[in-house]
């Protein structure tokens, strides 16, 4: 069951570039992951913004849920979900 | 060259449901044709909208206006195009 | 795996009063057999408006979009949808 | 009488963890209360949000605010709410 | 109980001049009874706009909805429902 | 001469709960001196949000901005004005 | 008592171009009369829009009213009005 | 004295494709005449969309809103038009 | 050539309150001159905001810039710019 | 390959002068050079607004990511990115 999300990330003004640097260390682990898992099926950043587009691929809400908010950086992102049924012109 | 598309469908009160059964119809085989050439990576509905998402893999941006401009309801669609570029956190 | 819906209505100016009382009767049929299947939990009117709330219990993003695409409404309905998940304070 | 409520939490940069994690306690404590004595009809996490929706059995609007402004959170919560009326397609 | 409703009046372009008059004919001897009966505590223009503010003092949201559906020009109404509860700096 | 406002508050976060409170003790005495000299016709909650409708009759605009911009809370409030005219309906 | 309005024209597909040019006729002889009597203290067209904003000068929200509503295109307009009041750093 | 302008197109339903056609071939016409003398210094399409971003070069507002309003298509389109100034970091 | 402005003003909650009013001196010198050289035709107060309409006649975009950019207050303003042109309904 | 972009600056509030200041100078010294390789192809101030507008000729999405991201005032930023076809009308 697919899901595709939007992610704005905004870290406060008092971060330092360590804690910046320390929290996209763990994120890019976190969304390997994911990846390797299938959970995720990709994710794109959307040019000149700090934020993505995620496609996920899960069992039920509630999965979804946890991972999106396991994700590192989660306090400090704006997350929209859009739930993705089958389109009837997908070939696939 | 990776670029999202959301598409609303909305079509004239006045049409005939034959009218709408064709535009269907074209719009399945157009649809077809570019995810098997490769240009349409996916194409999904968005749960409870007469709407879809779709992934488009195209070398330029006048490319990407001629294959949307050419879906036989594109005179009814409205589209929103979000240029996407490589996320570093992806491992494809 | 539970959804929120909220349901705006808009007829087209050149419905008959009795085109809408036909989907009336079989708008209320449907909704009827969908929550004697629990697939519906409930369903409330936006006081003042004529839109819905209504809370969906399906399998997957696809079976719930084959129930809001059934409604006999549905080419007259802008419908959004909430993925919901398990509350932590929830005591159910 | 019910009401649907959508609560947004945005906890200020300043407050430490031990004070989020504070909050949260005192927070599940008064939402287990409202739901034990039926004022709260069900609260669910919005997938991917610090957020939730939640539905309300009260006597009038007064007691609605009174049980909204009571949460422990509620100087650092948005919130909106839609007052419901019976629906002509529910069967309860 | 009061609520403050936002009503926004849009006749279909096809009504003739005497259809909108029976209509505001109409409308009026409601609003009037509405007022008589205190269900209705004050209408006001708002400036400019063929809308208006209005507040009512009804004992239940599905009340509420029954008195708003019946406006005789409820089809061609948007109205927007504000649940309002005591101040604490009213002296009434 | 008639004006509807809506006033929402938001504290800054650094504000101590004594200097909130003071503000509510100076905006409660300046909001009955306000209704009791008739400028301000009425003061409601909004339920569950920190902000307020409220209705005054002035004998300008000039007189309004007076009148709101003195409220202790004013640097703290985004208030927005609807100039309120007579109803045609109305029975007062 | 100053108020700035911005007035947006649209009207319906069906109207003939005479019925258009008649509507503008009497458009242009409404504002006249209105600058001459000093109501309408000026009127500029907004840059690429069919719209304008304006300012007037009246005795009160119903005069106001009055004069807005009187505009031959008022059913073909949205109108949005601002109250001004004196700026301090005016120096007239 | 340069303005970006973005134009959105959206003929009524009842335009015939031969009606279509001629404002098209009409206004490409009079967009290469706008070109050839400097006014128009760009056009381009939005990709997706039956839209444009343009750039003006002109002498005053009043040239502008002749320009803008001289497009055959005028009546169909939603123009917004944003004033420029020179940048300080450009090198021309 | 003309341009309607709105300006609001949002200070930083550190500023002291001698800040503040030391921005204000600046600010109402600043418009005094503006207004006696005839560059601001008018400025009002927007009833009940920190925030002004006010009316510039300039010779160009980039002389308005310049203009606004030296407001003492410009890094705490957000401005929107609108371009006025000749309506010809003005008597004037 | 032309992409408009429009970005809106806004640095946080603790930010001394002189980092400002140093930002403007770097920003300049990247400008300039983006201009003189011909990826940045004009930048313009948005009248009023410590904005601009500004248009890009790319290669690819990921190139224009890349040089947008290497602003120095990058994180201050928001920007939004719309690509740009051939306009049929365009002699150019």
């Amino acid at each position: 069951m697919l899901f595709l999300a939007r992610m704005d990330v905004s870290f406060p003004a008092h971060l330092t570039a360590e804690q910046v640097a320390d929290f996209q260390v763990r994120e890019k682990a976190y969304s390997a992951q994911l990846q390797e898992s299938g959970k995720m099926q990709g994710i794109w950043r959307i040019v000149g913004e700090y934020a993505n587009h995620s496609i996920y691929d899960v069992e039920s809400n509630d999965e979804l849920h946890e991972i999106l908010s396991g994700f590192p950086m989660y306090a400090h992102m704006k997350i929209k979900v859009t739930p993705l049924a089958k389109h009837p012109n997908s070939i696939r």
